[in-house]
Order: structure tokens, then sequence, then C-alpha cells
């Protein structure tokens, strides 16, 4: 099971029916509000809370008057990821930056992340709530990334680091693989082995490094 | 006075001298290791602590070797922004994406971000610790947005808004005022009414919105 909170994201995972939820706990004024949709949704156990109640149990500082807990998914492998772009992260370890990256993803039409073991965990609440629903419509898989790379070797694999070709020349395309690297450490070697083509994005100022999350965005939007 | 905590952040603002360090607190094997370096800073209390004691007045769950009280600068406004890109916040209320906003600035180059009074402060210890650094490198004035934004009329404004113009069509310019709202709301009405050009990150999926800080990301990659 995990927790996802707060009207937006709640009501986003419900939506797409990817994640069954056994459990939700809400205010009265949230569940008379949503009472239509709450009717769809069978074999899930409703609970009117008060505002302390929720507090008690929320993992959030300000509570948003609705937590739910929905049942993880099997992990399902990539059935299929010629002609699309496909996001490879290696060891990202912040919860927040995993979640941003996989909103990320899902705005520009990524269908498939493939995480390193040593990644955060999809299900980390602070992950769920940071998707603000993507959760839900980008399969996410978790598995020895060398293995997996040297498995799709055919598909031309990118990778952000210094000293690349810039990404403001790089052209659109349909197909890649993009890998992105620890916070701190960037891309392991072994993993760096396997790279077709370093890219990098230009910098201008003085800041050591761009957070993963926003290095992601830069990195799909020139691709796009 | 403000808290910053870890080798790189205290290091980089230390390097920077922009802020006064009065007090630091670290692990003797760090202050062992950084002793020739703290022999530069003359006025500033140093302490060696147990990892125990770091633990209590540290502000992270995991505490970093290291921390250091800063006295904040007086706020200054803009000398210059003619020729100069400058960001323009409305209302970012996160102080993880101000942070992350601060450091993607100071990675292009920006000098100067313009916070309206409801945005996050900028010594929250949080924004300190996601700058990575750039707090000392990029000023941060807060101020009525819309007094500031009529008084500087001659230079270009773009929102980062839907149905706007596409970021891949913008032309690299060393000038412009760009925008960015708040997390949930936008941008605010009054504000996107001073506005000469809406600008958009083409949207391939299904997310609702990008992170503010990914989408300043994307937008500054785009006209730099």
């Amino acid at each position: 099971m995990f927790i996802a909170e707060g009207p937006k994201v709640v009501l986003e995972l419900l939506a797409t029916r990817e994640f069954v939820c056994q459990q939700l706990f809400a205010v009265a004024e949230w569940l008379s509000s949503n009472e239509k949709l709450l009717s769809h949704y069978s074999g899930m156990q409703v609970f009117a809370v008060k505002d302390f109640e929720l507090e008690k149990i929320s993992l959030l500082t300000t509570p948003h008057n609705v937590l739910a807990v929905f049942k993880k998914k099997e992990p399902a492998a990539p059935v299929n990821i010629k002609g699309r772009v496909t996001l490879v992260l290696d060891t990202i370890q912040d919860p927040g930056n995993l979640g941003t990256i996989i909103r990320t993803a899902d705005w520009f039409g990524i269908e498939n992340i493939i995480c390193s073991h040593a990644c955060a965990d999809m299900y980390n609440p602070k992950v769920v709530q940071s998707t603000m629903g993507s959760l839900a419509r980008v399969n996410i898989f978790y598995t020895p990334i060398e293995e997996w790379l040297n498995k799709n070797a055919a598909i031309k694999k990118y990778a952000a680091a210094l000293n690349g070709k810039n990404i403001n020349t790089l052209k659109a395309t349909k197909e890649a693989i993009i890998i992105i690297g620890n916070e701190g450490k960037g891309i392991s070697d072994t993993i760096m082995q396997l790279v077709d083509e370093k890219i990098t994005i230009p910098k201008i100022g003085e800041a050591e490094s761009l957070n993963a999350a926003v290095a992601t965005g830069i990195i799909l939007a020139a691709i796009s």
C-alpha cells in the first residue's frame, strides 16, 4: 500500500484507475462535494474524519482535506521503447527530485522511466506528492540499469554530462534513451561507457550544477 | 542571521564573502581539514561539536559535518537591468522551489531576481539549502512587483502562461524580464496585464502543469 494526500493527487489517482484505492479518509465537506464521484468506486472504505484527526494521520505539515491509501501495482517492464523517448535514472536519491522528474516526464509524454535500484522508492510519500498525480500515467520500472541498457543497444543513448554536445544543437527526436545521473555524483562510470552521446546544458553563470529535475526538463524540452 | 548547512553550501557562502559568518559549528574532522581556510576569516566564532550535538542543532534529517550562522545582507534594488535577463517571481511560496530557481538562475547567469512579498523568504533554511550556494551570487530583492514592473516598462516582459507563444520559436535574447507565477494559481491578473508576450512550454503528455523551477529552467534555456 501507499499513501497519497490532497484533492489534486487523490482525485488524479482515482480518475486513472491505475491504482486501486483501499481506504479514503476525508473531512465531511470534501466527502459531500465528491459524493457522486466516490459512488463509482466499489470496495473502497471511506471514513469521515475531523480536521484534527486528519492532522494526526497526515504526513504533510498542512493536510489538505483528504488522504487515501492505494494498492501498489505489479511492476511491469516497458513493452515497447522503439519510437519513444525513455528516461533512465541512475541513482536519483532525493524523493522530491524523483517525483518532479516523473511529473516532468508526463508533461513531455514520456511513457517509461527505468530506475536503478538505488533510486528513491516511487511510493515514498514525498515522491507521490511531488508527482502531482503523474504517478498513474508514467510506467516506472526498477531494474539493474546496466543490464537493461545492454539489452536495448539499438536505441541511441544520451547522457547529461559536462563537456558534451550543446543541447541547443540537438535535433528533435522521437526515439532516444536519456540517462540522468545522481544529484551529487552524476552518472556512474560503468553506465557512462554505454552512452552514445554526452549532452550538456550550456552554463552562462557560476552555479556548479543544476538540480536533477530542472536538468531533465531542459533536456526533454530540447529534444521534443 | 540565517543558517546554512553542509560543506558545499557553507564553503560557497564563505568563499564569496557576500555574507559575514558569525558562528560556525563543525565536527573536529571537518575543522582540521579546513583549518587553513578558516584562518582567513576573522570575527567568526568557531565551535568544535560532536556528531550528536550537530544532530541536535541541525535542521536536516542527516546533518553534514558543519552548520554556520551568517548575517543577512541589506537588501539592494538592482542597479541595472538593461542588457540583462531578470527574473520576477510572483508568489513562489515553496521554499524548495525558490531555492532551486535561484540556483537555476545562477547557472544561466541571471544577476537579479525580483520577488513579490508573498514569495518564500530567501533566508528560509530550505531555500538556503536548495540554492546550493547560489544565494551569494544572485541579487534577490523583495518589492511590490506591480510597481517595479511599471517602473521598468521599457524592457520586454515575458510571462509563462497557457496558450502563449511556443518557447521553441523564441530567439535568444540578452535583455528581458521573465515573470514566473505561483505554483497553483500562476501569475495574478494585475501582473498579467503588464506582460508583453505570453510564452508556453509545449505539452506533449498529460501532466496538468510543470514544477515552477523546472519551468523556469526550460524558459531560461530557451532564451539563452
